[in-house]
C-alpha cells in the first residue's frame, strides 16, 4: 500500500508536470493563463487538480481544454459510478479510490476523474488523500518508460496506482478475516458478530467499487479512439485482469465469511447444548434423591421405616443406587 | 426530496404551458378546442393531465393528438409495468412515481405516462401527488436551458424529477436501515423483526419499480426515432446511469438487511445462552446442597451424625466445599 | 376471475361458432362431416373441442384440418410444457390453464391447445372447467372488435382469457399471504408453517406454468408466419408484458414468504427465550431459599441458631435479602 | 419404467439386428468378419455391444467402422460427460443411463455410447442393465414406424428409451418426496433428516446427468450433418423438450425439499418450545410452594405460626393462592 | 495422482529435451549459449525452467526466444490468474498446479507458464514440485505418439498432466467428504464443523483455479494461430471437457457440504431436544412429589393427617398416583 500523504485542506491546488524524453518541468499553477502555452508545445503534460471546491476555476479549465459540460458534471458529482466516456477529442474516466485511515478496515472513497487528451492528462481529485507520489518520482527519473510513452500510457499508470490500492485493501481485509477465522475456530469467546459484519460491509463496498471499474476497463480495452494506442492495450488488459482477480478473491472472502458465521452460530448451539447437559445431569440425579430425603423428613406418627435400626443406612444405599443407575443411563446416551 | 404538493381530488385538470426561447404562456384548459391551435404554432408546449377519471375527455385528447388506442390503454391501466413504446409520430413512456406520506417509509406508487410528440409533451398523472413544481419554476426562468431544448430534453427533465424521487426514497430507507443497524448492534431490546421486514419490503418495491425503468432507459438510449435528438442522448444516459447506481445501492442495502437479521437472531441465541447459564450455575450448585440438607432433615431414629457435636458445622463445611468445587468447574468451562 | 362453469363429464363435445362482420352461427357438431363446408366459406370459425378421450374423433379432426401427427401428440399429451410450434399452414399453441375449486388456493392445471389456421381456430380442452364464456358473449355482440379481426386476434382473446385467470390466482395468493403476514406479525399462535408452505407451492406451480408461457409469447411475437398479422402484434405484446409482470409479482411474493418464515422462526425463538427467562428467574430466586429452609430443617442436636429467639425472624430477613439481590441482578441484566 | 433385464457378466456380447421395410434378421456375432457384409447391403442394422472389457475386439470394431481414436476413447472412458460429437462419416452420442435396483432411489449410472452411421447404429453399453428390450420387440413388428425410418430415427428411439428411464426415476423421487412431505407435515417422529438427504442427492445426480443431456440434444437439433434428416428433427426436439421439463420438475422438487427441511427444523423448535413450557409451568408453580413448606419444616424453637391452631390450614390456602395466581399469569401469557 | 517428486531448492535448473521421430537427446543446460543451435535444427525441443529466482537468466531466455516483456512479467508474477495470450510468434499459457503434501487436503498452488513456439515448448515452474515425470518417460519411448506430434500436442500433454492432478485432488476431497458424511449421518460425536470448513475451502480454491482454466481452454480451442494445428483441437477439447466435468463435480460436492452442515446442525437440535425432554420428565414428576413430602415435613402442632394411622401409606399412594398420571401425560404427548 503506497503511503497516503495527506493533502492540505486549502483551496484548489494545480500541479502541472510537463514531461517527455529528456524533458521534465514541474509548476504550481496559480494563474490559469499559464496553461494554454503547454497545449501548443511538443511535450506531454499532466495537470493534477486537487479539491473540487472552486467552481469558477473548474469552469475556466473546462473552457481551456474544451471539456463537454456533461463531462464536467460527471467530474463534480462525486457520487458518480465508475465509468469511461469517449468524447471527440478526449476520454473521461471516472474511478473511485479507496483508503482507510485506521488499522481496522473502515473504508472511505474518493472520486478521481481522469481526462486523457492528445498531449495532456488531467486528474481531478477530491481534497483528501493522494496516491500519485510514486508516479511523480517515476516521472523525475530521466530513463523511465513513463516519459517515453504517450498520454494513454500515463493514464494507465494512474489507474494502476489506484488498482494497486484496491489490492492493498483486499489484503488487509483478508488478513483480518483470517484473524477472525482463527478466533472462531478456536472458540475464542470474545469475538462479536459485529466484527464479522464490518468485514462483510468492506467487501460489499469494495465489490461495489470494483465491479463497475472492471466494466470500465473492459470498455476501455475495446474503445476505438485515436487517443488509445494499440501498444497500450496489453497494459490496460493487465489492470483489467487484476480487477477480475480482485473480484474472484472478494467472492472467495465473502463465502469464507458466510461459513464463519455458520461456524460461529453452531458453536453457540454446541455450547448451549453443553450447558443444558450439565444442568440435566445434576438435576435428574438429585431431584429424585431430594424427594426421598423429603419423604423420610415427614412427621407422620406411624412411619415404620423410621424406627428400623438400619433404615438410615439403607436409605443411603438407595441414594447411591439411584445415582449409579442415572450415571449409567447418561453414559449409554453418550452425554459424557 | 422535492416537496410533494397534494393535488385536489376534483376532476381532470389540464394545465398547458407553452414555452420556447423568450416565450412562456400558462393556461388552465377547460375546453379542449383550445389545444389544436398550439399544435400548429412554432413553440413547444407541455400538457399536464392530472387524474385519469374522465374517460370521455381522455378520448378527446386521444383524437386531438392522434394517440394509438393501445397507447391510451397503457396510460389508463395504472398496473402497467414501466416501459417505452415508439409509435410513428410519438413516443410513449410509462413510469412509476414513488412517494411516502409518512416519516416511516411506506411506499405508494403512482403511474405517470409521458407522450413525446414533435412539439408537445403530454404527461398523465393519477390524482395524488405532484413532483413537477420544480420544472414549472425552471420553465418560468427566461434564460433556462429547458426553454431552448426540444421536447425530448423536456421529457428528460420530467424523468429526471421522477428518478430524483427514487434517490430521495433510497436515502430515507438507507437512513432507517442505519438506525436499525445501530440498534441491533447495541442489542437494543425494543427492536422488532417487523421493522426490518418493512424495510425489506420497501427495497423490494423500489427494485420492482427501478428494474424495468432501467430497461426502459436503456431502450430509450438505443431508440432510433426522429423525436430523440442525438444531443439529448448524454442526458438520457445520465439518468440511465443513476438508475443503475440506485440498483447497486439497493442490492447493498438488501445484503445489509440479511446480515442484520442474522445478527439479530444470533443475539437472541446468545442471550438465551446467557439465561441458560445463570439457571444452570444456580441450580447445579444448590440442588446437591438441598439434597444434603434434606438428608439430615430425615427423622430416622438411628442417625449417628445427628448426635455428633460438630455435625452441624461439618455439614456447613461440606456445603461450602461442594459450592467451591462447582464454581471452579464452571470457571474452567469458562462459563463466567 | 371469470366464473368457472363446470363442463359435464360426457364424451367429446364439439362446439362450432362461425363468425364475421354481421355474421354469427353457433352449432353443436355431432357429425364431423358438418365441418369441411365451413373451411370453404369466407367467415372465420372457432371449433371448441372439450375432452380428449375420443381418440378416433380426434384423428378425424386431424385429417380434416390436416394437422401434423406430432402436433396431435402434443395436444393429447397433457403433460406437455407450454410452447408454440409453427407449422406450414397452422400454428399450435399449448398452454396451461390454472384454477382452484376451493377458497384456499389449491391449484389444478388443465392443458389447452390452440390451433390457429387461415380461417379457423380450434381449441382443445381437457374435460374440467371452461373460461371461454366471456368470449362467447363477446362473439354474440354484433359490433364487437372480436368479429372484425382475424383468427390471430381471436387466438389472442383466448390466450388473454387464460392469462387473466393467472392474474386472478395471483391475487388470491397475494391476499392469503397478506393474511398470513398479519397473523405472523401479530404473533397469532394458531398459525402453522404448513399454511405458508401451501402458498409457496402455489407460487412454484404458477411460476412453472408462467415461465414457459412467457417464452412462448416472446416466440410468438417474433414468429414470421402469414397467420400472425402485424397489427395483432401489439396485442400479443400486451399479454407478453402481463406475463412478465406476473413473474415479477410472483418473485416478490416468494421473497415475502421467505421473510415470513424467518419472522415466524424468530418469534418461536423469542417466545422460547421468554419461557426460559421466567423459569430461570423463579428457579434462581427460590432454589437458594429452599436450600436455606432445608438447612434449618435438619435434625442435628447441636444447632445453636435454632435456639436463638430471633432465629426464625432473622432467617426471613435473609430470605428477603437474597430475593431482593436476585431481582436487582435480573433487572441489571434487563431480563424484565 | 421399462423392466431392467440383467445382462450376464460374461465377455462382450455382440447383437446385430438388421432391419428394413419387410426385413428383419437377428444375429449373435461371434466372429467380427461377419459384420462387413452388412455394411454393403441396402438394409440398416443395429449393432449392440454390451460390456467394454475386451479392448482388442473394440479395436477391431473401430477398424471395421473406421471410428476415430478420440471417439473410441470417449466410448471407453465411462466417466465421460454426456455429449455429442459430429465426425465426417458418423455421429457419436455419449449419454448416461440411470437406474436403481432397490425400492428406495439409490441411483447408479451406466454410460451408453451411440454411433450413428449411414446405414448402421452401434450402441455400446457397460455390462449392467439393458433398457432396449422394448425397441427389440418394436423392431420385430413388421409394420412398425421404426423399420421404415433411417438410422437417425433409430438413434432417436434409443435416446427416447433412455430419457423415459429418467422420467421413471423422477417419478419415483417425486413419490418418495411426497411421502416424506406427508410424514413431516403430520409431525411423524420417526422421520430422519438422512432420508431427505438421500432424495436431495438423487436430485443432484439426476440434474448432473440431465443438464448436459439437454445441451447435447440442443446441439443435435442444430447439427448440420447429412446423417440427421430434417424430418427426424421434430422427434429430437420432442426429447429435448422432455429433458427441459424434467429439469423444471427437478428444480421444483429441489425447492420442495428445501421447504421440507425448514418445516422439519421448525417442528423441532416448536416441540422444544412445548417441552420447555411444560417444565417451566410445573417448576415455577411448585418451587415457591416447596420453599414455603421447607420454611415450616424448620426446627427453630420460636416459630409462632407453628403453634397457631389454623396455621396448617392457612398454609394450604397460601399454597392454593400462589398456584392460582401462577396459572392466571401463564394463561395471560397464553402458554396454555 | 502422479507421484510428486520434490525438486531441490538450488538455483534455476534448465532441462532441455530435444525430441522427434527417432530422435531423443536430454541436456542439463548450464550455459545459455547452448540453446540457440536447437532453434535452428529440425527437431522440436522442450525447455523446462524450474525456479524463477534468477532474473538475469530469465532475461537472457527472453532475449533468445524473443519473448515479449509483458509475457515475461506474467511468467514472473506468480499471482497471475490462469490465462492464455496469443503473441505473434508464440502462445503463452499460464496455469496453476495444485498439490497437497499431507493426507488431509491442504492445497498449495504453484504457477506453471507454458510458452509454445514453432519448434519449442518452454515450461516455467516455481521451485516446488514437479508433475512432468510421466511425460519424460513417454518422451523416452521411441514409438510414443508424443514424439511424432508437434509442439502444440506437446503443450497439450503438459496441460493434461496438470488437469490430471486436479482430478486427483477432487477425488481426495470427495473421499474426505464421504467420510464426513458417514460420520455425520451416524451422529459421530467427535466431528467438528472445522473439518467441514476445510473441505469447503479446498473446493473454493479448486474452483477459483479451474474456473479461469476452463475459460483459458475454451479460448485456446477458438484460437486462430498457426501454432495450434487443427488435428490437436480434439485433444484440447478433451481437457476442456474434463475441466467442465470437474466444475460440475465441485458444484455437487459444494451442495453436499451445505446439506451436511444442515444435518449436523439439526442433529445438535435434536440432541438438545432429547436432553430437554429427560430433564423435563424427571423434574415435572418429582417436583410436585417433593413439595408434598415437604408439606408433611412441616412442624405445625395441629396437622391432623400426621396423627392418622394410615397417613404415611396414603401419602405414598398419592405419590404413585401423581407419577402415573404424569407418565401417561408424557406418553400421550409422545415424549417417550
Amino acid at each position: 500500500m503506497t503511503d497516503l500523504s495527506p493533502i492540505n485542506d486549502n483551496p484548489i491546488s494545480l500541479e502541472l508536470i510537463c514531461f517527455g524524453e529528456g524533458h521534465f518541468e514541474k509548476h504550481h499553477i496559480t494563474d490559469l493563463s499559464q496553461i494554454p502555452p503547454f497545449l501548443e508545445q511538443e511535450h506531454k503534460f499532466w495537470l493534477n487538480v486537487t479539491s473540487l471546491n472552486n467552481l469558477d476555476l473548474l469552469n475556466e479549465i473546462k473552457v481551456i481544454f474544451d471539456i463537454h459540460s456533461m463531462a464536467l458534471e460527471d467530474i463534480l458529482n462525486t457520487q458518480e459510478r465508475p465509468k469511461v466516456e469517449v468524447f471527440d477529442h478526449f476520454i473521461l474516466i471516472v474511478v473511485k479510490m479507496l483508503y482507510t485511515r485506521t488499522e481496522i478496515v473502515d473504508l472511505e472513497t474518493e472520486q478521481i476523474s481522469i481526462v486523457i487528451g492528445k498531449n495532456y492528462v488531467i486528474s481531478f481529485q477530491e481534497n483528501k488523500y493522494d496516491v500519485f507520489d510514486g508516479i511523480r518520482s517515476r516521472l523525475e527519473n530521466p530513463s523511465g518508460k513513463i516519459r517515453k510513452h504517450g498520454t494513454d500510457y500515463f493514464a494507465y499508470t494512474l489507474l494502476d496506482a489506484i488498482v494497486d490500492e484496491y489490492y492493498a485493501i483486499l489484503e488487509k481485509i483478508t488478513d483480518q478475516i483470517e484473524v477472525l477465522e482463527e478466533k472462531i475456530i478456536n472458540e475464542d469467546k470474545k469475538i462479536r458478530l459485529g466484527e464479522i459484519y464490518t468485514q462483510r460491509k468492506s467487501i460489499q463496498l469494495l465489490k461495489k467499487v470494483i465491479w463497475p471499474t472492471r466494466e470500465l476497463l473492459s470498455t476501455l480495452k475495446k474503445t476505438e479512439s485515436f487517443l488509445i494506442k494499440r501498444r497500450t492495450l496489453p497494459f490496460i488488459n493487465d489492470i483489467y485482469e487484476q480487477s477480475v482477480q480482485i473480484m474472484d478473491n472478494l467472492e472467495m472472502q465473502r463465502e469464507s465469511i458466510t461459513t464463519l458465521v455458520e461456524i460461529f452460530m453452531t458453536n453457540i448451539s454446541l455450547r448451549q447444548n453443553d450447558v443444558m447437559k450439565t444442568l440435566t445431569i445434576i438435576a435428574t440425579i438429585f431431584i429424585p434423591l431430594t424427594f426421598l430425603a423429603g419423604v423420610y423428613g415427614m412427621n407422620f406418627e406411624y412411619m415404620p421405616e423410621l424406627k428400623w435400626k438400619y433404615g438410615y443406612w439403607f436409605t443411603w444405599i438407595i441414594f447411591l443406587g439411584i445415582s449409579i443407575i442415572m450415571v449409567f443411563y447418561f453414559k449409554r446416551k453418550r452425554w459424557f
